[in-house]
């Protein structure tokens, strides 16, 4: 499909349905590697102002696409957004008003070239030859699509954990391309808790021998290996107060200890549940590339001038990326003369708050876009 | 070797050695499976006091062994032991005042009848058809070791993390037959996040294809299964802050990014290392049968009456088993009107905090310890 800065309209907010965008020429990654052609899967929501002011780049998390809200899937069914009580009409990041984009990021396996996309050179797939990526590459690639649709500056970037490190790579890199930053449960780096977690998912996958070496069919993943990582990725995400107040010791359908290898606590079920489900829509390779470019990122915040306007958002009981490592973004943008808000948000749910706490997080976020807003037609009219 | 009470003497405070004993009769689990024939492989440290009031039962935790002070091997080489700065001559754990004895745990791979040993019914290797534990039953070995030793009453049982487990189960099954428990890094029950970390574990040893249903050759067992539930272990005994202190985000041996699926944070080097280090002298079955029988762990405190005294340690840094299950402990033994003592001991070392800090941990263990053979010896002058 080509290219257009004239979203599909139609109910539901004017939701485009996926789109998908090949950039204009080869892309440069990072680590040296140039990839020679890229396409980007997108969907975007709502409608682009004419002087094209209103334009919000929601950014995904690790197993995210670009289906952020409510909207038609590619053979025309509505299906739920990842963030369906973030992004829609009336909702904090209000499609009705703003015009939303959401890509799956580069590497990922939801329409964006990525490890499992074919190699032009070979006609095969890429595996692990393909090139490893850092979160700016994720940037660049984004920034090329706003390219191709036209989009010069963005009112706001937002996005949660990877989100927002990609959101604070955006401001880094492309601080005269945006208005406003919101980075929700994110962080500058990994500490080596994170990474350490990171490199016992990968190592169950490179373990699992359906690898084979990254060169497996896509319908002979190594399921086990992803299973496992996401299971891993699981215990992190909750927290353990959130996993006592859930499962607590409750066993599932019974009502003794089977004394045998099964699983008999709720929580095991739950478990095995997310890891069977997470390999039905993800892509083993997809996986070690995310984790490995989180493990890489080491923010630079930007240059002291003209920056964009901060909304930084920890979680009480986010104890994967807690609010600490939220702190340490808000003192390194204060250090540049930023104009930083910084609010922790009470909830239980761990680092998947940023997925549920949509209410008081969506207070927050959604009065920060209006105020960006308000502050962008302010500037306009001192210009005029 | 036949069973002795003269535990042999010589240096290193009168170090046994590697000991073993067959159970007299079987033994009947907790879970209805009757063992007709346990081997237990235990060391003793120290002298028994003519009148037997100075026996201290060590307990292991998950990965320990008998060989818990320095020693003869079963070549008669000196080994360090795995709780070196706590037992032994002139240690908290004073061999020469005490009689040290340890035990591998049943289920065990390092001496002690478990899955790893052979059925006597079938003359094959019990694999997976061992009978599921508990902690109870191992404690029920214990005793009866005891039993065979001749010792009727302990001075005291110690142990950590699994090892304190058995600590409190021997309080709440063989009251008369201890003066006083310690229980340090250990916990009444496991939480949901616990458990949840032990089920990947053994669901990285299950999908190994090398497991075979747990009927793997000795030399051929699921080393790469064995060592991802390792690693996850392993972060869970360090703590966060330790992480970061240790490792930080310090590169090992490269001084940029390797764009590689390689091993490049000094802490994906450590956890590999451990993982493979594990797989050399653990066994992967035991594994599955040590983290199971942690799971089922619900501690009931004894029942009112004439009770041991108790000991009970927690570790700040320790988000295993943090200093919230310990009160716990203490809660539920002070409703018995149990004699309690309770202290947090400053560490960055997290759940590993009780290997590690001898010396704040060994200072609190000794005094208590000394107390209790100061107690004895009142209590018998009343009563002679």
């Amino acid at each position: 499909m080509a290219a257009s800065t004239d979203a599909p309209h139609g109910g539901l907010a004017a939701a485009s349905g996926p789109l998908r965008l090949t950039l204009d020429g080869p892309l440069r990654l990072v680590g040296g590697a140039i990839l020679e052609s890229v396409e980007v899967a997108y969907e975007t929501f709502g409608t682009l102002a004419g002087d094209g002011s209103n334009a919000v780049l929601v950014c995904h998390a690790l197993s995210g696409d670009a289906h952020v809200a409510t909207g038609p899937d590619a053979e025309g069914r509505v299906r739920p957004g990842w963030w369906n009580g973030m992004v829609g009409p009336g909702l904090p990041i209000d499609t009705t008003r703003y015009f939303v984009i959401c890509a799956n990021v580069l590497g990922g396996c939801l329409g964006t070239t990525g490890p499992g996309s074919f190699d032009p050179a070979t006609g095969q797939r890429w595996g692990l030859r393909f090139p490893l990526l850092t979160i700016e590459d994720m940037v660049d690639a984004q920034v090329r699509l706003l390219d191709a649709l036209g989009i010069d500056t963005l009112l706001a970037v937002v996005g949660g954990s990877m989100g927002g490190m990609q959101a604070l790579a955006f401001a880094s890199h492309y601080p005269q391309r945006v208005r406003s930053i919101v980075a929700a449960a994110s962080t500058a780096r990994l500490g080596a808790q994170s990474i350490a977690f990171n490199e016992v998912g990968r190592a169950a996958i490179l373990a699992d021998p359906a690898f084979q070496g990254g060169g497996y069919a896509p319908d002979e993943q190594p399921r086990d290996g992803l299973a496992i990582a996401r299971m891993i990725g699981h215990i992190t995400y909750l927290s353990e107060g959130g996993m006592r107040e859930k499962f607590g010791r409750r066993l599932r359908d019974r009502e003794d200890h089977a004394f045998e290898f099964v699983s008999e606590f709720e929580v095991e079920s739950y478990l095995a549940h997310q890891g069977r489900k997470f390999v039905e829509r993800f892509d083993a390779n997809t996986y070690l590339y995310m984790t490995k470019a989180m493990d890489y990122f080491d923010w630079a915040p930007p240059a002291s001038g003209d920056l964009p306007r901060f909304l930084v958002l920890s979680f009480t009981s986010d104890w994967l990326f807690p609010t600490a490592q939220a702190r340490e973004i808000v003192r390194q943008l204060l250090a540049r003369g930023a104009d930083v808000s910084f609010a922790e948000v009470e909830s239980p749910y761990g680092h998947d708050a940023f997925l549920l706490e949509c209410e008081q997080q969506g207070a927050l976020i959604g009065a920060f876009l209006e105020r960006s807003c308000a502050l962008s037609r302010l500037t306009e009219r001192r210009a005029s």
